[in-house]
């Protein structure tokens, strides 16, 4: 029997594996059983070839892109939510993972979302009965509120009833909500466990910061410690959210895995004693990096005028953090709040000063990923580590390494062709040729399958 | 051949006519074609009587109640509206309208509502295809904005993208909403003209004064003659939302038929000269009227620290105005701005001071004209008054008068059937034995078909 | 006895008279007991010569400047006016007052503040106790709130104890504020009455308007035609605030003198019947004009995405009304709501949009008058038409033409002495060379004596 | 030389010396320069008497009253500090200081100010220059910001130019404000350290809790032990503002020598293990103890309809924490935020749901101490123990116990004679003979000598 029956080859491509090793010209990739077997020099024996084989002479293979940071629902607006029955948000997950898909991103890791549809969706894309972007989810970050909470997006629930704001918010916190604020860590701990064990999460995040007032700290060190022994416990990865120094360092010593966002600190930039644990422990670390374009238009569009006098402040700080963490050759991971947004949201109170003729807007899930390589490129960072930044360190930050993230044997067969080299510009990221996820190709043009926010007419 | 075989009479109960007549005991209403053929003494020769005969003896029957003022799309939160495509209102229209008829209102007058729906569930009703009220509607109040405008219900829309609020109003507004209080009146006719040409209303309502900030007067007294003029130019009857003394006087100089609370008049009672003019005149005058217990409890609710001072002053004033109005023996018309709430209303934003826990609350349809009925009743209107203030007197004020109001030959067959006098207590308004419309009698237990608002579990 | 002793003549000079005649060269203005007694050429006979002459030798003398729309307190914040007693803000108007003189213009026609203050000083400066612009004042806009009144500037005090609100808006108000908008006609009179009876007050301005709702219309036809019966009967002139086309309309019909902002009409522009009306009747008509450079910077401050989109388009409507009102020759009047603003007005929540790095910011009294004179001349007003619109148009709308307004005998000496001609360039008017009020030169270098909001360190 | 001619002796009273032994009738208490010089019994021999005595036969005398935490500028509204220059509110510093030394409250802890005013008030007493309570403050609460900042009264600034808040604020914020939280710990560290060297405080009280938002945490840990360190190297005692389990435990573990507050914890009790901290370390503890009346005044005054639904569950877990406290035997503090309002406070938007007819109000400087004293006796603490919660030990907590606190040798001379003993009802320390400070005795009818906020007619 002749077992190369059910393989593939790619065959003639440059390989740029996810290693952080050179191009590789002329490569044979076998995969079988959606996984990759083989990664090689073209065999010269014609009889080593497999039956089926894709020619691939002139383009570039990379590993599926992840993505370290989306919101599969984000687009949160009344008008959008207040459509279905709370926690059935199921198409929307799905519309967002088969646009990350079409787009090269075989992989999201959601990092904040209405648990039950995102582990629906998940638990349909894992076993094939729908296509889209692999997920991993935490569902709610550990002491935050819902979506319609003061704390998460003060003023979007100013019109509705408090039974509403309650049925919706109850879908993303789980138990795990902002009340635990109040308790002492031991109570954390229960509740967290409680949650791990009920909930089907695959890491988990917590709020080490507030999120509306974003110089306060959410959850006492205690508490953060209790919650990634019990994320370790379990097995999972641990993450935070933080927004200043203080709640950075914090989430550090409590023993995260990942820096969700370590480059956002406020108003103050990273302190030189924080920078070096992070180069010392080798941390992972999204950064949200903007491009030069966008961070322009946003300092013009807020004049001095402008209420939030402190946002150009932030961004500047941002930047600077984002200048030490590539120039330290910190372990960055591509991310930036990508979620898809209905045309709605462009005319949205929360979203009108953010959303909207601004040049490579960053939380456009499909697209805005190739306007934070082009940040990553003005930033100074190589070519070779923006490609690493979305692939392999992903992988590894998440502890997924044994699957993803490179292309090399054993690996699932997640990959992209592009018919240019990423590493000549980040705009190449774009000109796919195909995408395979599983060891299946995708048929882009298919997707998303059923569009809800991005259909033309959306009514 | 026998015309008598499908011929219903209703026979042996006491008939109050609606006219002002006494009770006529031991009667028989013979009806024919949906209409009332004949009212008089039982026929003493049985060959005389009709095949079908419905045996009412210790019966009341009245007539088919009317309410002069409601909307069949009253909670407007986002979360209702925002579930259906805007302008799709029509479940929620029905559902209203069958809620009325259960409680014997056979016939409403919509005074503000999403058009379509409106008309769409209308022309249904009408045509029997469904079942459920009679409606007469007026569509958009002419120079408001619809409900998630500033000047409807202030805040409500804090939340929501402008494009979703644009869209939801237009369905209200109709070309002639907020936009026309900047216009000179030749503008304003041009518009009700083409309003009224292709909207298929049935009466017209204008705004005399400002909806949200009711002391100020919304359209001038020029554009409020050239609107009156042109509903009588179509033949329609016209009325104006008033809430001041001078928007009172205003609207009766501009020549409207129908006074629409003609009781609000905010911080200041209905000047003696102005009262003299509706005694004069005759003219219809619907007031909302409230129950002792509903006015104790609301003005406890708002005790002096809170923010709206104003607020029990104005319930004083309107209170002052009904006892002159009923005093006076003015031509009084039941209505309340009566619709339907789901139970969410109960904790939203725009109702969580008005709704829940009040006796005798004024807006339920279906059961506030019981509270109306008892506040005639506590304001010294007779018992005959009262029952005319919702049967004779709104059909003649909507111009109605030749097909309802009354149970006389030649009138639409509806009717309510009661198991105890309703001149003797307001109560006895709701002991329904039956409800006849158009001549079918109504099967109430059925009604609502489809509850949304109203089911048990709304979601 | 030679009555020459006491009498003064500017000698030399080219001079502008006021009454659109042409310049007249090297001219002698006689003055006598503040008065102007003579006009004409320079006498050759040297004995016919006063004892005090000054030699005005290539200045340009044209008549004190009026300004038909000023507010000598206009800061109201609450770091202003709360360091005050209510109603003791004599020092701010006096400031003002002054403030004004410096520049030329030596009449201001206050048309809303706190009339206690405005009345003292007002009679202060009439018998020469203290130097300042001659004031003449209004008081309250009958009908409107005071400064701290939702319908005046919302939010303003929304951190202030009602208390302390009542107390301050109390000395605007003076028993004709907000609350007349519930009175009938009647009742508004009577009010009218009492307040010109007893408030010493100069000429009478109402609400046609809302403030700050201004679409809606605050004072019925009836209540507009009892106020200005009330003015004239007391030998006052009478004027209205109109924001709305209706709302001009009614206050032309109610017989006004003068129409205040008569281009500000929102969303619609002035109808063609009604500028007709304008011309027929000569109304004189303060117009609003904006230079094109500040209409330009305060469209670029409110792009798309800011909350009041309708605010660019007000702008484009008065400023097509302006245009033909200017075009069609109507008597036009200088005035733009002027008044002194200190240096913490550019950071209040209430001015932070329209204050601050602006050009030709129409609001500072003492400077703003130039700005409306160059965007007259961007506008198409001839420059002797622009001259008459600061000088003798607002006398005669004021009904003083036979005091103010133009140089010519009998009249107050009341002038300016420029060192360029002002029928060459606006700017030219604030080349002043001296000012004389009632026949005294001002010692413009002391003025203003006191400085409060205008002192370089105001705290 | 006879020294007895400058000393005084206080006879015939009985003692209740503070330290919590038995009263002790009949005594004799000798001072000389202004501190207590012997205690004892009457002696018998009159030569051994002083040449001044007085008589106190059938009086009771108790330490003079110390307060753990007032706040002698309370009434910040605008109406209140926008009359003065910024930084000058010495005169409302020292009106609270003589209302409450008439009331016998000898000696005040100021936990929150302006700080330039209340270091001169504090000299200048202390020097004698002025009549009032002993002073010992904080100035700033160190991470917070001023009283116009958002984090401490959210929307009492809303109308306020920023120039002006932020003139306000720096006057309370003095270097140490909430620009702190966005701090490293070092950082935190220098500025504290820079701000007690150069500010001449007496003690050192930083945010652990976020004011407005208390859920949260305002300083981290590391922060907080660096700013006790600093304080305890400066050798100030240190305490912090606490407001919820977390915060109330980090602030122990940061080492405070007193929790402020320590009784108010949000929505979650003091956890077992907490409590048991603070009996074991003997830790100071203020408690803000209500009364019945009072609680249940509040409980009705926020009807479920309320917006904010948590605010009488913080109640009750309050007073579940003070019943535990109190059960405990827990070493508690008698303080309520104290301080003196104006009438105006009454109807300011800050104050309104919380002051104005309610009985045994908590906030007022020189009255609720008895509200306290009574609230003590319906948690069940004795009377011996209520009496030390206002003497001794607040004296101890403040490290000033070899001064203050108990009438002993060697202690200054404060000292309340009162008309009844206060062992038998909170009330008689309200039956004030006289008041004693530094030996002096004080001529309570003439306090306060400038009356500003209490002043009948404050306008």
């Amino acid at each position: 029997v002749d077992n190369r029956s059910d393989t593939t080859s790619l065959i003639g491509a440059t390989l740029i594996d996810g290693t952080g090793s050179d191009p590789q010209p002329n490569c044979a990739i076998v995969i079988k059983d959606g996984r990759i077997e083989s990664v090689g020099a073209l065999p010269e024996d014609p009889n080593a070839r497999t039956s089926r084989e894709i020619d691939l002479s002139g383009k570039y293979v990379i590993p599926g892109m992840l993505d370290a940071n989306v919101h599969l629902v984000l687009h949160v607006d009344p008008d959008v939510l207040l459509r279905y029955d709370p926690g059935e948000y199921d198409e929307l997950v799905l519309e967002a993972a088969q646009v990350a898909l079409r787009a090269g991103v075989t992989t999201v890791f959601d990092t904040c979302g209405p648990l039950e549809s995102l582990r629906r969706v998940r638990d349909r894309i894992n076993v094939g009965e729908r296509t889209g972007s692999r997920i991993f989810f935490a569902g709610n970050i550990i002491g935050n509120g819902g979506p319609y909470s003061e704390d998460m997006f003060p003023n979007v629930a100013a019109g509705l009833s408090s039974i509403v704001v309650d049925e919706v918010n109850r879908h993303w916190e789980q138990g795990v909500g902002a009340e635990l604020t109040w308790m002492p860590a031991d109570e954390v701990r229960a509740r967290t466990r409680e949650y791990i064990a009920s909930s089907g999460i695959d890491f988990v995040k917590f709020a080490s910061s507030s999120h509306a007032h974003s110089r306060f700290i959410a959850l006492s060190p205690d508490a953060q410690r209790a919650i990634v022994e019990e994320a370790h416990a379990a097995e999972l990865t641990a993450q935070a959210c933080t927004q200043s120094p203080e709640a950075l360092k914090l989430s550090i010593d409590a023993g995260v895995d990942l820096l969700q966002h370590g480059d956002v600190t406020g108003l103050w930039p990273i302190p030189a004693e924080t920078l070096e644990l992070i180069l010392q422990r080798r941390l992972p670390c999204v950064a949200f990096l903007y491009t030069k374009r966008y961070s322009a238009a946003m300092r013009e569009r807020k004049p001095r005028w402008h209420s939030n006098a402190a946002w150009g402040e932030m961004m500047a700080v941002k930047d600077l953090n984002d200048r030490q963490l590539v120039a330290s050759g910190a372990r960055l991971l591509l991310a930036n709040d990508m979620g898809v947004y209905g045309p709605t949201a462009e005319a949205s109170p929360r979203m009108i000063s953010v959303l909207g003729g601004l040049p490579d807007a960053p939380m456009h899930l499909g697209r805005s990923h190739i306007a934070w390589l082009r940040a990553a490129w003005e930033h100074g960072m190589g070519a070779m580590d923006a490609l690493m930044a979305t692939t392999r360190n992903i992988a590894e930050a998440y502890d997924q390494a044994d699957q993803l993230g490179t292309i090399e044997p054993g690996k699932r067969a997640d990959l992209v062709a592009l018919d240019a080299s990423p590493l000549e510009a980040p705009e190449n990221y774009e000109r796919i040729a195909f995408v395979m996820k599983d060891g299946e190709v995708v048929d882009r043009s298919r997707l998303p399958e059923h569009p809800v926010l991005t259909r033309s007419d959306p009514r």
